[in-house]
């Protein structure tokens, strides 16, 4: 099933310098083995510069460990990223390490590289032994499959209970060149901010070092993967990671980086907002802006506190405009408030000033915006400059359904 | 309907000093006059000492305001509590203060003792006007009632979308004396640590001054209120008082206080717990204790974390022994943790151990402990001596109901 709130993607762009492959292994299960497509393989024809963000969660997958440390050692020379659906090769004890070098192993054979220049992520279920002979025996279709004009693919292979393959691809020019981003992401429960169950792979031809990478994608990374939140939880093996391959196509670096910056931020926010509008049971998709706090950071804990708050989410889903609840999430906040300062929108709608309910609202007003597939709320705080965004969904019957009545 | 959850309670004890009294209102609308009690009226027939817990929440109602003024400034001295449900009279504005004054006001005439000597509370719906006319109409009703047998009627009158009324009784002795601790709670949606959409009143004819009788309070409040969650919302007007009318009565006051917190501990658990027995769609009651933290603090940091995860919550609901799910939940939580020395049990099933999953670990044997309509679960972290106990229920369809399709 299609998410409603689904809007049907433009093309995922090739981008110099990448290619991409997938398989189907049966990673889950024996028996979805050609079925669907549940292993990604994304080869750099040349040394790609990486960065990554990687899950809070102190439960780390051996991915996610081994990920960090290649990143950070050889992250001027990456050739390719190996990922797969249907099990997260996590919580499994001394083995993980074990299966998760094998995968990467695995990898480099495939993409004919070396194995610490190749960066793996594991999705799906938590605590099940690791089939990794199911991927040795099938990895090379990943191989035989290979093309620069094969995104998609990859976005369908990492899909796990998502319903739909989630990608997004920008343009920009600098000095009469043209370059690309295309990443591909996956997830729809467990989705919290700091790289919940969350895949995203983005590559691009922008001619960038590692470090001037990573810096870019930490900063892009508070403001889109870490600003959506479904369910409040966070995984084990959340990942982010960054390619690009125009220093090792030889192309002369970018010193201005504000237009590549500005089309990396769209493209992590599409992603990122694809996993709340496909998260589990979400049939409504809110944005929340906390505005006048004293810093980003306080703006976006609050913006999370409603967010994450379970009243909020089913008035959300009953289409109740039950401002009370609201203004109860802020004053949950660890956020500083002052309460007469605090206003509330919702869209145009002003409900409340100055801490007060607005003589002129009339909740017919507000139900006219909760009624709707996709509204926003801005709080404002009055206390500072500093805004943030975070985009949610609402807590619905289907949510409870699907994880209640399946393991996942 | 009761809930499937709810154990028969024994009886409500008189407690010497106080008489209750409720009446029929119609706060939360007018039709509901004569059909449903809705006002409370606690009268101490000496000066009673008080001690108050209260909202974390920065919007705090007036009342909320005003009764933690008046048990600093007149702690020793308070006369009565007069309480109503149906309309929280918060997220009002300016007329909350005098709304809030004024049953302060109505309470001291119907007890005949001054408004510095009444403590006021309200619970219900946030951002209505307050009715105080039809408080004023019928409050003579709760002075006729008044009886020192009648604490089940204040169980009644404080109900708001709670199933049953709520109480608990103990009784001790000290040098051959009986002292009594009796006190009514409700709650059942938006509960979570810190005084959630809570209202307690404890009565005891123990003989303690009102700083002691704070200092115990706020102790033992840790460990019972706000050791329970049912959606991790936390409201404007939580609050639970503790009156003593020992001294008042002439009894010279307690030295040992230790068999007094002994019986306080076990009325304020039980009824906190009964709270989550009672919680909004709840079909499972879940213990959740963290042993081995370095502190009480980071233990009960923990247990909430777990204790408010969606994902868990519906595992619970499904019976499902989903522990890859607590895993992640416990890696989430802001408390320190070596991922290598977690175990974890439910009931007596070892399940994790020194962080990876038990060798004889089967499946079945953890459903079998889910399927339970109530269990413990126990983790382990093995960092020091420190432990705290959470309760919890499940995440259901039936909460989604409650809160998406009416309001509250």
């Amino acid at each position: 099933m299609v998410s409603p709130l689904f809007q049907p993607l433009g093309k995922a762009l090739p981008v110099p310098g990448f290619r991409v492959g997938s398989a189907s292994c049966g990673v889950k299960s024996a028996s979805l083995r050609g079925k669907r497509q549940d292993l990604t393989l994304i080869v750099a024809d040349v040394p790609a510069h990486a960065a990554g963000v990687f899950t809070t969660n102190a439960f780390r997958a051996a991915c996610v460990n081994f990920g960090e440390a290649t990143v950070r050692e050889f992250g001027s020379d990456i050739r390719a990223i190996v990922a797969n659906a249907g099990n997260a090769n996590a919580g499994v004890g001394d083995m993980e390490r074990v299966w998760s070098q094998a995968l990467i192993d695995l990898g480099a054979k495939a993409a004919g590289v070396n194995s610490n220049q190749v960066l793996s992520a594991s999705t799906g279920v938590i605590g099940t032994p690791f089939p990794i002979e199911r991927i040795t025996e099938t990895i090379h279709q990943s191989v035989d499959s290979l093309a620069e004009d094969n995104w998609q693919a990859a976005a369908e292979a990492i899909r796990t209970t998502d319903t739909f393959a989630k990608w997004s691809s920008r343009q920009f020019d600098v000095n009469g060149k043209t370059y690309t981003i295309t990443g591909v992401s996956k997830g729809s429960g467990m989705i919290h901010p700091n790289m919940a169950t969350m895949l995203g792979f983005i590559a691009t031809d922008a001619p960038l070092s590692a470090p001037r990478l990573q810096a870019l994608l930490s900063k892009i990374a508070d403001r889109s993967f870490n600003s959506i939140t479904v369910d409040g939880d966070t995984s084990t093996n959340d990942t982010v990671y960054l390619l690009s391959s125009g220093l090792g196509l030889g192309y002369t670096e970018l010193e201005d980086t504000s237009d590549f910056e500005k089309a990396l931020t769209e493209v992590a926010i599409e992603l990122a907002q694809l996993i709340v509008r496909d998260g589990e049971g979400v049939t409504k998709f809110v944005s929340i802006t906390v505005e006048g706090a004293e810093t980003e950071q306080q703006a976006r804990l609050m913006g999370r506190k409603i967010a994450t708050s379970p009243l909020v989410k089913t008035a959300f889903a009953g289409s109740d405009a039950n401002w009370g609840r609201i203004i109860c999430a802020i004053g949950n906040s660890d956020a500083p408030i002052v309460p007469s300062k605090v206003s509330l929108r919702a869209d145009d709608v002003l409900i409340v000033k100055d801490g007060n309910l607005h003589p002129d609202y009339r909740d017919e007003m507000g139900m006219k915006v909760f009624k709707q597939q996709e509204f926003s709320l801005t709080v404002g705080l009055g206390l500072g400059e500093a805004s943030a965004t975070v985009w949610t969904g609402d807590l619905t019957h289907e949510y409870i359904t699907i994880n209640a009545e399946y393991r996942s």
